[in-house]
């Protein structure tokens, strides 16, 4: 599977360079923050508008496209290192929200669903 | 293919509430920083060894699996929004990493690239 | 000074609890992590204008207060750990920030400084 | 008072390159978020001894410094164009954590205060 595969080129390229030591999943959440800090550095100044048309700018564009993979690369390996599996925890997780946010009631609203009943 | 088929139901799932109106790459940025601020909370006072062991902890393993499911939702519909292929683009960075980090020099080091030669 | 009593509070504050073991700067980095996080959710799907109307907003600006003062007092913890004076380092950070984005190149645009020339 | 002069240096800083128009409170969250990434990126690999220990590398403690004031700076930012009084805002929370982690419950504990009691 796609995502298997992905994950043990990380793998290897983690453990070829004797990085598994660093790979705990404390020090992998914070890598994760810093490349979701380098998203956001992107997109801190940019109106709506702006960041819907990004994808018109080759150069702004392939920025994110790198930032967007390398938050995927230590998610990836996070969950590879605690053994989640990100398809079956992402599907459960949609039907949580399905019961958190019925149609009729979550409807263009953006309410918490702690506070939508 | 799994993502696509993923990020078909979250797509969906926003479509049917008229929340494709708040999900610019902008807000989607921002609902991932806070997923993984939320992520960090977790194992923000757990020691290296403590955060290996959550996995042995049902309850704070549940907790992660969500966690993590949260951050993989918001990140397949932000690669969605953009149209950004999620794969073809961590593995252009895998590559890019490989040029970055030969692994003669890079092996047991956390150096930055840009300070590794 | 005000800083140095706030910080003196929050020490004794953590001193009391026998906190002082877990407030490595790596932790409180991620803690900080964590209520920029939440900080985020209550902004991430606002307009600009809606942002800047939470003042309006009693309730939406008593979670904005909060939170803000969470971020703040997890910095001040981690300047006190580091002895960090942070009067001090934000004054020399404007003065490079005064090299780096002169005036007449700087004005109404949001690029950053190595592109700026 | 001291941070009342340095949000007014801020201030001018921002208004003299034209940039209060990039300024709202959401635009500025992201920037923090960008910026405790980048201090999240000098910490990510460090063990917490490590961590403690950088204050004893001049050029480690150069970076944090740096990257602490950056945090700072949109932080005073953020509270000025809230009208957030960062001090009071503190103290009012210092007394709430007062009443959430007792410290006959809370000693040596990192129990979040709704599983406290």
């Amino acid at each position: 599977m796609v995502i298997k595969r992905m994950q043990a080129i990380i793998a290897d390229f983690a453990s070829e360079r004797d990085w598994d030591q660093f790979h705990t999943p404390k020090n992998l959440v914070m890598a994760l923050t810093g490349e979701v800090g380098e998203l956001s550095e992107i997109f801190q100044w940019l109106t709506p508008e702006q960041s819907a048309a990004i994808t018109n700018d080759p150069q702004g564009f392939a920025r994110v496209e790198e930032e967007i993979a390398d938050v995927f690369i230590y998610l990836l390996r996070l969950a590879d290192v605690l053994q989640v599996d990100l398809i079956a925890a992402a599907e459960a997780k949609v039907r949580v929200n399905e019961q958190r946010y019925p149609v009729e009631l979550a409807r263009g609203r953006t309410v918490k669903h702690s506070e939508l009943r």
